[in-house]
Parts: C-alpha cells; sequence; structure tokens
C-alpha cells in the first residue's frame, strides 16, 4: 500500500493526512479552503462548533512539542471534542510497550482520531496501517520524514498574500538536511506547481541529492533570495550545532540568518515566514521577525484553522458542514 | 467502620469505591449490568451522555500511570464532566502538604468524586474516611491493597465469554506477592462464587500464606494450569527483578512465560488475560498476546465501560439512567 | 500609563487583573459583590454556567503551582471555557523563545485570555501592555511584586465574617519581605479603609522600609497580635530557609508559629487565616490550623468563586449576567 492508497477514502476523501507525498492538488486545495472557513471562526465571540462533539481526540507526543500540540488541542476544542494529552514521558513505552500497543489500547477505548508526533520517521503511518478502519490518523511530524499540517498552513499563508501559485518563486532557507517541515513543503509546493522552488544553506545542511527533488541549491544567500517572492526561514535546531556542521552560531546568522540587509536581495514585498519557535538573532533578526513584510504570526493563526479543517475533513465533514453554525 | 459500611450506603448503593472487600455480590453485578450499558455507548457516533455534567473529577495520581489515568479521563469525560488530573510532580505534596490537606483543599473548590492513585496501600480509604459526606472517592489502585476497577473490568471480561462464574476454573500467573491487581480478582471470585482460583509463580513472588485467601496455589505451570478456563498473566514489574526474586528474566520466561506450548496445559479455547502494559517475552509471549484465545484488547475496551458505571453509581445515577441517551 | 490606565477600560469596568495598585475600592467590591453569586453556584447540582462558552483561556505558568492553577482550570471549566494549561518545563521558552513571543502566539491562535504565573515581577503586565486590546490577562503571582487574586479572596473571606472593613485590626505574619501575598493584602487593606494594618515578623524577613506601606511592624507576637480581629498567617518558603534568614525551623517556630497559647493576644474569636499550602508546625500548629478559628478552607472555596469573578468580570460579564442560570 503506498502514500496515497492508506490516506485516501475510495471515494477520493482524505482518510488519514501523514504526508503530502502521494495527495493531489485537490486534496490540498479542499484543505486550504475548508480551513478559510475556520479563519473568521477564530474571530467569533462564541469559538465552539459541534463538528468533533463526542469524539475522542488523542494527542500522541513522542517528542517534546508545546506549540503544535497546543494548536491541535485548541483547533480540537474548539471543534468540541474531548482531548486526551499524552506526552512521552508519561507513556507506558518507557515501561517497554511499543508504540502499536499503546495506539491499539487507546483504539480500544474507542478514541477516534490520533495526533502523532514522534522522533521516528514513519511512527504516524505505521499506526494508520495497523488501526481499524474507522480510526483516524494525523501526522504532526515524525523524525526527519513529514510535517504535512505545518506544510499546509504555510501553504495556506501563500495563498492569502498571492493568488496563484504557479508564478511564484519561493526560497527555503537553513538546515534542509534535517528539516521535516522543508521536505513536506517541498511535496507541497511542486503539488501546487510552484514555477521556482529553492533552497539555501551550507553545504552541510544540504541533502547531497537535494536537487533530486526538483529545487535548486544555493549556499550563498545573495544569489539564492535574488526575486523570491517568499522566504522561509526554518528553525535552526541548537542542539545539533555541535561544531561539526556550523561553525559558529555568530558565523551562521553572519552567512544565512535573515537581517534587513539580505531581505534586500528579494522581490520588493517578499514576505518572510518561519514556522517557530523562532531563534532571534540566530536563523532571523528581531528587524525582520517583527517587521511589516514577516508573517509569522498569521501563520500561528493559520495553523489552527489549518488543523481544525483537516480535523474535520478526516472526521468526514464536508467544507459546507465545516462551516456550519455554532453548537 | 469497616470496608463494607464506608463503601456503601444505607439503602445498599454504592457510594465508595474503594476495594472488592466487604462488598456483595449484588454490587459486583450492578456494575457490570451497568457496564453492559456503557459498551455500546462507545461505539456511539456522539460519546457523550449528561450523567456527571456539571460535576468536577479530580484524578489525583502519585504513582505514575498512564492507562489507568487515561481510562478515567475518558469515561468521566464522555459523562460530561470537568476533569481535573494533577499527578505526583505537580502536587503540592511534595512541599510537605499532606494527602489529606490536599483532598480537603480540593474538597473546599467543590470537587464531586476523587479517583486517587498512591504508592501507600489505604490512601483512597483514608480519603474517604475524612471527607464530607457528599464526596466520592474511587480507588485507583492503592500501593499492594487494592485495584478495584481493575478486578471488576477482569470479571466483566470473564462474564462476557462464560455466562456463569460457579463452575470456573482460573489461574493467576507471576507476581502475586506485590499485586493489588491478584489480591482484588481473588476477592471478586470469592464473592462470586467461582468454584477454583489457583495463583502460580515461583515460591518468591507467592505471599506465604496465600492459600488462607482460598486458593490453591502452585509453582509449577503445567500443574497449575491444567484444565483451567481462565488464564491471568500478572505484569512483572521490571524493577523489582534485580536478582533476588527472580534468577534472570529469561529464566523467568522460560518457566512462567505464557507461550503456545504452556497454553495447552489449559481447558481448549480458555481465555488468556493480562491487566497491561505487558512486557513482551517476559511474562507472555507475543503469538499468545496478539493470538485468537486473548482477550487483552477487549479488557482495555470494557475498562472504560467499568469505570463509566462505577462514576456514574457513585454518584447516584441508576443503570437506567446510565443507559440513558445523548446529551 | 500606569497600574490604573491599564487595568480598567474607559468606562471603569476591570480589564486586566494585574495588581491590586491602582484600582479603587468600587472595582474591588464589585469582584467581592459578583464573588458572592458564585458561592451558592459551588453547592449547585450542576457546575456549569455558559459564562465563557466558546472562549479560550490559557494558564500560562513558569513557575511550578498545584493549587492557583488548579483552582483557575476549576473555575473557568465551570465557567465552560476551553482550558489550556502550559507549564514551564513544556513551554519553547527552554528553547530561547522570549514570553511574549509565546504569548503572542497564543494571541495568534486566538487565545482570548491569559492566567499567568512567573517568577519575574511585571510578567503579567509585560504581556498586557503589549498584546492586543481584546486579550485580557490575569496576574496568578509574579515574582516577589504581586498576587492580587489571593488578596482578594482574603478580604472577600473577611468580609464574610466582618461587615464592615474600617474598623479592623488585622496582622500579617511571617515572611513579609518575601511575600507578592502580603503585598497585594496590604494595598487592598489600604483601598477598603483598614483601620489598623499590622506586620509581624523576624527582622531579616521584613522590608526595610516596610512601614512606608502604612503599616505598623512588630518583631513580637504577643505586641503585634494584642486585640487584632484577624491573624493572617503568611507560607515559610523552606527553600530560602538556608540559616541566614532564621536560625532554625523551631526556633522561627517558638518565636511566630501560631500555636494556641499565642492566640490568646489576638481578640477572642479572631479569625485566623494562610494562603496555603500550610506547613504545619512551622508556621501554624496543626491545633490552630484545624481549629475553630481557621478559615483557612472557606479561604479555598472562595478562591474559586473570585477566580469565576475575576474571569467574567475582565471578559465582560458584569455581575447580573455572573449570577445567571445554568447552560
Amino acid at each position: 500500500m503506498n502514500d496515497s492508497e492508506i490516506q485516501l477514502n475510495k471515494d477520493g476523501t482524505l482518510r488519514h493526512f501523514l504526508t503530502i507525498d502521494g495527495l493531489n492538488r485537490e486534496i490540498l486545495t479542499q484543505i486550504m479552503d475548508t480551513a478559510e472557513k475556520f479563519i473568521d471562526f477564530g474571530k467569533r465571540e462564541i469559538k465552539k462548533a459541534p463538528l468533533l462533539r463526542g469524539k475522542t481526540v488523542v494527542n500522541l507526543f513522542f517528542e517534546p512539542s508545546t506549540r503544535t500540540r497546543t494548536t491541535f488541542e485548541i483547533a480540537a476544542k474548539r471543534l468540541s471534542a474531548d482531548v486526551i494529552n499524552l506526552s512521552a514521558q508519561r507513556l507506558s513505552t518507557s515501561k517497554g510497550e511499543t508504540l502499536l500497543d499503546t495506539a491499539r489500547n487507546l483504539q480500544a477505548m474507542h478514541a477516534d482520531l490520533f495526533v502523532i508526533r514522534d522522533t521516528h520517521a514513519g511512527a504516524a503511518y505505521l499506526v494508520a496501517q495497523h488501526l481499524d478502519p474507522d480510526v483516524r490518523v494525523i501526522n504532526a511530524g515524525d523524525g526527519r520524514h513529514a510535517h504535512p499540517t505545518q506544510a499546509m498552513l504555510d501553504m495556506f499563508t501563500i495563498r492569502q498574500r498571492y493568488k496563484d501559485f504557479s508564478g511564484l518563486s519561493v526560497a527555503i532557507v537553513g538546515d534542509i538536511l534535517h528539516s521535516r517541515v522543508a521536505r513536506s513543503q517541498i511535496q507541497a509546493f511542486r503539488l501546487l506547481k510552484v514555477r521556482d522552488v529553492r533552497v539555501i544553506g551550507p553545504n552541510t545542511l544540504l541533502p547531497t541529492d537535494v536537487e533530486s527533488l526538483g529545487v535548486t541549491s544555493f549556499s550563498d544567500m545573495r544569489e539564492g533570495l535574488e526575486g523570491v517572492d517568499v522566504i522561509i526561514m526554518l528553525r535552526l535546531q541548537r542542539e545539533r550545532m555541535t561544531g561539526q556542521l556550523i561553525a559558529s552560531e555568530q558565523e551562521y546568522f553572519n552567512f544565512y540568518g535573515l537581517t534587513d540587509e539580505k531581505y534586500k536581495f528579494a522581490k520588493p514585498d517578499a514576505i518572510v515566514m518561519h514556522p517557530g519557535p523562532i531563534n532571534r538573532g540566530l536563523e532571523i533578526s528581531s528587524e525582520i521577525a517583527d517587521g511589516i513584510h514577516s508573517v509569522i504570526l498569521p501563520q500561528v493563526a493559520n495553523g489552527i484553522a489549518i488543523r481544525m479543517s483537516v480535523l474535520s475533513l478526516v472526521m468526514g465533514g464536508s467544507a459546507a458542514q465545516a462551516a456550519g453554525g455554532n453548537q
């Protein structure tokens, strides 16, 4: 079974959301169109819709995360689900229980939907593959493999500014090698027919075969940013920066940190994105992060809408229902 | 005051659920009959009943636990309660506050029901004894003493297979000495008039006076399992296995681990149970754990139904109400 | 902008609740009057009011706390809010994200109200100052600065016993120097025109300029307690008691621990208060803590009512609404 088959129902609707790979443009567009309707929802007096009422959503996080877990928790609660948070240290996997045993147990408790983050690539896929057909799985980040809801909130944020994807030129900057975010973004850009996708970083942080993904690679910011519409800065994992991959934080910032000066290489009014949390003065300057071209906070707001969209779509809610009124 | 008096209201209905000891067959049957009605509930589109709406349920866990806490949290939320999780490390008992002070404070906040797990035997009893009469307490495991909801979900699982308890032959295998689960099971089997209850384990893991509990003890699996209808494997606490109580994990598995080979000693089609989480290859082989005679996952599903049953019964909900519709 | 301006809306109603400083007697009275209506609420069969339905309340706790977080969580849930708990260790501030970045991100997720506890004075103020006007902030304790909801539940508890504040004589005993509770209480007493406010403690635990706050200071319990109507014992932070500030715990108890004997210095039937959790035998004897003059547990119950009051007031609920029926 391939990525496409496991993720889609026979009628082509979304069943699990594990990776962008194997999906199609229509699904990505549907996710964004549904999210559109949840944007206004966040501004309502009463942010509560009954779509997931009486459903049990389990946040199964085997890797520390605040932001992503919180966005899924908020999204699920606004859809009226019962939310159970299980984080790594509290899980009995430390007692030798496997991921699948844990998931099967939760399935036996009639959990309806799993949001899974794990340090191992393929964890969410594994669960989706082995659980009963009526359980749904959303990948909230698995190793270096994929982070599809992050990619979709990024696409959605880009679409808010630029109506059409096809003419765009975008650059992803930083630690491409270890980034599941970059991988999912690149796949989404390809499905959405983005003309020009670039990755920029020191050679030590670029996969050797990166151009086989259909992107152009650069190790120089001036060249890489030239004329782009969208600059996506990646988070630098300080814990990985042990002298082997980059010389020093200061040097990294000098070469790849986004500053007012380097921003000028891009197209005027290019938007600046970052999946957060940001390291001020490491991969991005505060001037840029808080500046008028930054869409970092809109990304966060869109993250809720995208997660509400995906949660409701995999649970069988149509876009029409999703737009529905209060409970 | 004895166990019976504190646990029952004057009209004989369930007030607290602290231990099987001192209860009667009618109460146990009522708990199972009520759980029966929550079995279908788990399969509903909208798993939400209003029985505990506006009630505050506090999970007071002074000992790490994922599974038990999660089942109580799911059960209480499906009954529409507000659930507050307090786990050991977050509790101010670390600042010198006693268990009773903590419970009294939560009572002052108008908590309605405490689910208590503690490393000390009698913790839940202590709280039940000293709190106001309108507060309810459920024991979710206290030291080596009791784990009554686990015992009841086990009884319920057995009843799903065998209509009548009285003719059964059952064996509990493993670390009987440290097991609150075994203790509560043995008491429940006695109340339900099970004919033949056996315990099997190395002498170092059997209480010296175990036969005074009304069971027959064995140190050999072939003899102990012969002709039984039910095999209950206990979890081996790896942290206790420091060479004094068992020679090695491998040797333990050789003698007491349930395998296809040893399973054949039992009656054909005997069911295999385990409170979980399982240690594959230590007390049970994967073939058996995942095999057709295993009811380990049904136990988990039944755990939700039993906890919903007990939560609703101690809060005064009759079986009839419990069967009621959605909110 | 001063404390008064940031905390009040243009029409004089409560916008944020950061400190008692800069507020007025009317606001304090309104908070207590609104809490009054939530007192009966806690005794209802169904403790659920729809006032904050569809609102997202974030408990942002950068300092360990069980009791305060739990009271806010219970209060918000009874008002039907969606509650998100974020505690220090789980927050990405450990990854270098600043408090303001965290708060801005949560604001982008359309959080409506932040309850903030932090080790740094001014944390809640900082957030209130920089966030959008439609977000509300409640200070749940910031460094040594302020703990206004604690002070208000104390005022409310005093008002339950004594109708009028102006004629009262009150003493605050213990570690005044490090106590945000004492600071907020003193400000509240001043606004409520309490005639005689005293602080009692060893010189090492009294601020040097304490009398400039409008209180009289004593280092002797007999003198300090003489004729008071209210005795407020503070919690002694054992972790601060490293020999420099007090000689020994035993000696501290001998001089300042409240016992039956020292209680007699006060006015007959004076009430004894403590913010909890108490250190039995350190700052207070069990006889006093559990005795008939103790209002320590009523303080806890009042803590829920006060927090429901403040939550509903800053969210724009009038006292009339707050008194409303079930959802």
